[in-house]
């Protein structure tokens, strides 16, 4: 599941304000700062550390040495060789939005109870890094080589197995509640972003023809919209909504995702890698089948055709004149307009859904703070 | 995780019966037949099958299509093309032994309210397979190709991770008193079983002479022993049984199965192809640290060092008179004796912490069949 880039500038919003919902942005400079300067989500982020740390750590710790020093590696909170490194664990948005989410529904009291769950969510999405990583021969995270390319494939599905685990342990032993919904629902979310997982990996053998555009929105929806949505809808629970509220939250979670990967696509081609960390243009040299290039291949354009012609060949190394054509033919076909459009829109659907469970704005300010940070990225 | 073979003819029996505790048994031919003669057992086996089927193939069902085809292939209900398969799941010892167990501390109620908990260690058990044979590249399990061989190693990862994310569900949305504590203690078995995983995989990379008997204890009692005896205490949990009654039904699963794995690695040693499925001497030919092997080794006997020799030396194929000198040299210093008395004695042990929760010797019927089910094996 793609990684939100701690070290992004951040600027160009894609978050409608409410009451501004269904408005368009396009992408803009960094001059526009919207309605949320990025502070908020920073200090929200930086307290959601401070509660889930410690629960987090003595989760990891309770693992056989074994498994601990893997998983303490994958944390960033040790070296390879077990002496302690700095932490680097991320900036645990999705439990941030587990309690700003029990915040916005629930109060203080809701936010403190909904601690383990926001711990039980960052287990989860850890799992899923370790085992993508595998799948996906990915060898760098978070700035670090990955546990599998250290450790071996074996340590790296185990201990994401134990990561699993000690996760619904967290929930089963939890006597809020909440707990067994909350549990019943993150391992049904455990299935969706397997299921996620398991198209993109498929989508990755196929043809670039042979895959739409519906396919990769659902795919993308599943392995990064699901989490964002259960860690949402877990707040939720914790906070005591009903069925309706905790749909809406897990809705502005997932559409916030959809906004955030929609977002990220469009980095991983016209990225200015002194920004973003990533290299501009590393999605279409290893002719990744992102959503603005699949909307552009199946816009029906002339553009279409030769970026079809483009993506038949494989990628020749060193040829930046390639990648600059093939991301001119892109963005002709329409596929960056596509996804800039479908990210504000996505937004604006999240807030829609936000609004309907949480309709004052001071309740609802850490949630969209939050969402606004994941999607506001240097385009 | 060692899979119990169910083509074995049954024969020599290891488990003594309450009242025998204690009393050591040779390796005998198939003329001692024992107080259990296999059909109390291969009876609790098939009426488990009619209980856990249902709500297993209901479960699988409800995955979505890309991991359910996979699911239903490893679980022997489809082909890999996705076309109905004879039913070949395996014999459903655990899912039996948490049903026993609920029977034996809480009659025919428990048992009934237990079937979720016995679909949930099954699905535990098939997930750490699907998991365990991408790590050790078998090939091979109930007699199809693994789901890695035929679906590749993401499709297996997915898979196994899908499963387990079902068991802890199917306990989440159970309204039983006992789902929380069950999930919990299931949680933690699977935390275990990673970890009896992951010393295996280290061992096979070490020399012999740097394993510890000790260790391979450890190992055996994570890696067969934890499911098996969580198998055990879920079915007492949910007969409402208090901590020192699942405690001891933990231990008799525990030890029933160290005593099972004491015996499959002398099967793997002397087991005669004919009747067991497996060939002799194939662990000795792979050079797999076994229980007798390391038993051997640190025996301190002359033959200890003779098979020091030969385990050293990297197997020349085909070369059967180094096998049955290899194995020669196990027996000659007493791993063969070691490991039938120790596995006499932890049959010994688990019947000891049995009559502890169960004194009945009617009540515990059901349970001791089915550990001298799984100990009695064509030696």
């Amino acid at each position: 599941m793609a990684e939100f880039m701690t070290e992004t500038e951040q600027s160009s919003p894609v978050v409608p304000h409410p009451g501004t919902t269904g408005e368009r942005r396009g992408r803009a400079g960094g001059s526009d700062a919207g309605p949320y300067d990025g502070q908020e989500a920073a200090a929200l982020l930086e307290r959601t550390r401070t509660l889930v740390d410690p629960e987090l750590r003595a989760a990891l710790e309770s693992l056989p040495g074994s498994l601990r020093r893997i998983a303490l590696y994958h944390f960033g909170w040790q070296h390879a060789d077990g002496t302690p490194a700095r932490d680097n664990a991320g900036k645990a948005i999705r439990p941030a939005l587990v309690l700003a989410a029990a915040a916005a529904l629930g109060g203080p009291t809701a936010q403190a109870a909904a601690v383990r769950a926001a711990v039980a969510i960052e287990l989860v999405h850890n799992f899923t890094l370790l085992h993508d990583d595998v799948m996906d021969r990915d060898t760098s995270r978070r700035h670090r080589p990955t546990v599998w390319s250290v450790f071996g494939d074996a340590d790296a599905i185990l201990a994401g197995d134990a990561l699993q685990a000690l996760a619904l342990r967290l929930l089963a032993e939890d006597p809020h509640p909440a707990s067994a919904p909350a549990a019943a629902r993150l391992a049904d979310c455990v299935v969706e972003l397997c299921a996620g997982q398991h198209a993109d990996t498929d989508m990755e053998r196929r043809a670039p023809d042979e895959v739409t555009l519906d396919e990769v929105l659902a795919m993308s929806e599943a392995k990064t919209g699901a989490l964002l949505g259960c860690a949402c809808a877990l707040g939720a629970l914790y906070a005591g909504a009903g069925d309706e509220d905790v749909a809406a939250l897990d809705g502005f979670g997932r559409q916030a995702g959809l906004a955030f990967q929609l977002i990220d696509d469009v980095i991983g081609i016209w990225g200015d890698p002194r920004h973003t960390g990533k290299p501009a243009g590393a999605d279409l040299a290893s002719r990744k089948k992102s959503l603005p290039v699949v909307a552009a291949l199946s816009s029906g354009a002339p553009a279409a055709a030769e970026l079809a012609a483009l993506y038949a060949e494989p990628y020749v190394s060193g040829d930046a004149e390639g990648v600059v054509r093939t991301a001119l033919a892109v963005e002709r076909a329409g596929g960056r307009d596509w996804a800039q459009t479908e990210a504000a829109d996505r937004m604006a659907r999240a807030v829609q859904e936000l609004s309907r469970a949480v309709p004052a704005p001071e309740a609802a300010d850490g949630l969209l703070a939050l969402a606004e940070f994941v999607t506001r990225r240097t385009g």
